[in-house]
């Protein structure tokens, strides 16, 4: 018998087969998108403690190329195996089990064309330094952070969503284990009435159910859903402070219930060095663990509070970083590019709203001015917001999600339509250690920006020695913060200025209206 | 026969035990001092290639702990073995060979308490981001460059070394191999007229003999030798593009030849990433071929231009780092703490000179004020000078050595004095990510920096939390191009002023003379 359910994942196909002992025949091959959910239901089965007890995976085939796919137990002696197809092409499948009944199964399924708004999933671009999709999107990360929105009831999960479809944001950070009041708060089989009593061996599988019903709303909405697995702010739940095994099965379970989504991203914990019970040692431990129990391959990261972890580690794919300066001087934030050779997100940078911390007080204007330092260094940037009628951030859109009430949102729309036309490739930071403060690719789009400063005029100057850098541009003025954009009368056209620069001869500066949060764009003709 | 030559290490003693087969005796020890250079040297084998044939080492035990120091070949039949004592004591030795007449000869010597002067050899501190001398001085490194320095013609090098005797900088990056017009060019047996012709395995052990006497000459006045191993500035000569096997045997040998010299650091190249016959492969195999040559375990680093090697990796003792904008914002030059782990020295900051490149033409204030952003960052910096009347570097400063036109040397003679007053554990920014802009150690001492910004107020408040934060301090206002120190009357007695910050209530803030280049310096009653 074969269940086919169509457009769970928006623009994509979740095929479910529920296979059981003997079951598969030989009939026609079910069929998915690539990159979208194939999911094998067996029966098995329910006694004993089947998380520990009964291992299944199956074993999908194209072409010659084997991926293995470790499946989860999801109650009532349910079991299943989620597999997003890399490539196009007729996959078969076999099950392996240590139970008699999950064991031996087969099947097939054929990955077709996907479907409008499934672009695959996010890889890093082949030059290290950006995001674009599987199927050679660009991907430009706008994030936010709402750790606990997932966790709230569905009405206040519904608002957020809203609140995120009139949003710019493309990925959200989000915690598997709640961190402020929530409507549900329980991952694991409680045993008894204290909050530490639970046990680790036991997932709730409602709880994890919920929670990828947030996923893939998210993904139906083209967000990247960055999951958070482990984080210090919940004392005395203990679920960060379990032991080497409990860790081990926990993210074993995430990887095979989540990872067949392809808008999930790993991050291994917010603020790592504030989990004392873990050491450095037992991080890079349990991204062994993860790496070998997601053959989806994910994007993995881990951020820090106060000690950088060591981002150029071989399972990390981008460095996440929280650091509010950095994003201050495109020059800080490149130089993250330079010490990790990896794209960058500084996925903490302060937040916009009203707490009384000094880490959430921000106004619109300092939260749109570190995206945009970040991005002329060519490095990405994270949003959240804190505001709250009794400045309780807890309850913010940080903590719990809903709606926003600040003024970036939609500057931060406007910053993310002007890399949307800009470089397929992305902006890098252009001879950053030379004082020029451009971003952009050379010879071909440039972008300044001026922060705080407010310059009466700017000297049209941009490096460059050989005949490439004598191209003609277009010059736009951008008010970053009231998003208009002036483009100037006709063209500068570059000649040599020094040996390192060029510059119009005619035309060596540009009049600005000494007004802050400005830029300046320059398009070659 | 024992020879002992005094007085050729400053405040130290070298002694040179001459030993040929058998004649070492049960007589009375050898003296040196602790972390002075002791010499064994024998009489070998002189037919064939000695540099490749025979292989020669001591191993030298005191109180159970052997360290066993390979020698070298010094030409004309003699070998040595250079060891310095890293303790206090009577050591034992007895040398392997796989030639008969230096195997087997055994002595001993008695390492006495350092003379003046001596304060051994510079290592990391505890901290992990300072230096500090063995026997327990602060090492506040202020270095400079002259790249073909020891090179240089007798006379040429008797200057340069006046030059230094005149300077703040105690610590001299220098190549082995030249790269601008030498008086010596011929680090190996030449085999030919052309300057490709010469051979890889015989070593002109004249060059190095006189190679040594800089190093020697260096640590007599207490300077650092960072003695940069290649280059990529020697294209026609090709002494960096060798094979492996010839550079194991050059690593070999300088490691035995030099690295008994207490104040030998290795950098392992300058801007490594320019040198097209290595990958990073091959020099981090290198550095593992030094690791295993030195048993004195000189602090290592390697020099970029575009590339930053990966500092965090364990064979570097330091990071090493070309760029010049990073020395300009004390939160950039702080990163690379953050981001290494590690002490951080800025090699290449571009020059003070009138160089034609932008490289090279500093004002003596710029070069200056890079020196004191990166001090309040936590870090460390090198100067040089490319002035020449025809402005071409490769004859300045910078290249030869000789004297120095500038004017940032007493400045940084006067920063040098406001270090040594400072903690003796060193500057660290405190709360750098939070905008304050500050260095030294929390609640005891502190410097803020200016640059060029030239304000005529400061609010004097500093980051703390707790009762330790509420310290009476004094406060020095500091003209660091002027070189003045002007004391505020009286104390700031620091109470609360927010949750994170502490001021005086009755004294907000310090009036500034609006001039650039000032710092304030407060230090705990």
């Amino acid at each position: 018998m074969n269940i086919t359910r169509r457009g769970i994942l928006q623009g994509s196909t979740v095929v479910a087969a529920a296979a059981s002992s003997g079951a598969m025949g030989a009939g026609r091959a079910d069929r998915t998108e690539r990159w979208g959910l194939y999911e094998i239901a067996l029966t098995g089965p329910a006694s004993g403690n089947p998380f520990d007890d009964v291992r299944v995976s199956a074993t999908f085939t194209c072409d010659g190329r084997p991926v293995r796919v470790p499946g989860f137990y999801d109650g009532d002696g349910t079991y299943r195996v989620r597999f997003s197809p890399p490539d196009l092409g007729l996959w078969r499948w076999t099950t392996t089990s240590n139970a008699t009944a999950l064991d031996g199964q087969t099947g097939s399924v054929r990955a077709v064309e996907p479907g409008r708004g499934n672009h695959g999933p996010v890889r890093v671009t082949r030059d290290g330094f950006h995001f674009v999709h599987a199927d050679g999107t660009p991907y430009r990360q706008i994030g936010t952070t709402s750790y606990s929105w997932a966790l709230q009831s569905d009405a206040k999960c519904a608002q957020t969503l809203a609140t995120l479809r009139a949003s710019p944001f493309n990925k959200m950070r989000m915690c598997v284990f709640p961190n402020v009041p929530s409507a549900v708060t329980d991952p694991f089989v409680r045993t008894g009435p204290g909050a530490a009593n639970w046990d680790p061996a036991r997932f709730d599988v409602a709880y994890f159910r919920r929670f990828e019903d947030r996923i893939r709303a998210l993904c139906d909405q083209g967000i990247q859903a960055d999951i958070i697995l482990y984080h210090p702010y919940d004392e005395k739940r203990g679920y960060s402070d379990m032991t080497r095994a409990d860790d081990e099965r926990y993210l074993r379970y995430v990887a095979a219930r989540w990872g067949a989504y392809r808008n999930v991203w790993w991050s291994m914990a917010n603020e790592y060095d504030a989990i004392k019970s873990k050491s450095v040692a037992d991080w890079d431990h349990l991204f062994g663990v993860l790496v070998a129990a997601d053959p989806h391959d994910r994007l993995r990261s881990i951020h820090q509070i106060n000690t950088y972890y060591d981002h150029r580690k071989p399972w990390i794919t981008h460095a996440s970083v929280q650091n509010g300066a950095a994003v201050l001087d495109d020059n800080r934030a490149e130089l993250h590019r330079t010490m990790t050779g990896k794209p960058v997100i500084f996925d903490e940078v302060c937040y916009e709203g009203n707490s009384t911390k000094r880490w959430g007080n921000l106004t619109g204007e300092e939260m749109t001015e570190r995206f945009w330092w970040a991005t002329v260094g060519g490095t990405y940037v994270g949003h959240s917001e804190t505001t709250e009628p009794n400045r309780n951030a807890d309850f913010s859109w940080l903590g719990q999600g809903g709606s926003l009430a600040g003024t970036s949102a939609p500057r931060l729309a406007f910053l993310k339509r002007i890399m949307e036309e800009g470089p397929g490739t992305g902006i890098d930071a252009i001879q950053p250690w030379w004082g020029y403060h451009l971003g952009g690719q050379e010879y071909a789009w440039y972008l300044r920006y001026f922060g705080q400063e407010k310059p009466d005029v700017w000297q049209v100057r941009l490096p460059g020695k050989g005949p490439e850098s004598l191209k003609r541009y277009h010059l736009d003025i951008i008010d970053t913060w009231n998003m208009t954009i002036d483009r100037a009368d006709g063209h500068f056209s570059m000649a040599r200025a020094s040996d390192y620069d060029v510059h119009d001869f005619n035309r060596p500066s540009i009049a600005l209206p000494g007004r802050p949060y400005m830029a300046i764009r320059m398009v070659a003709v």
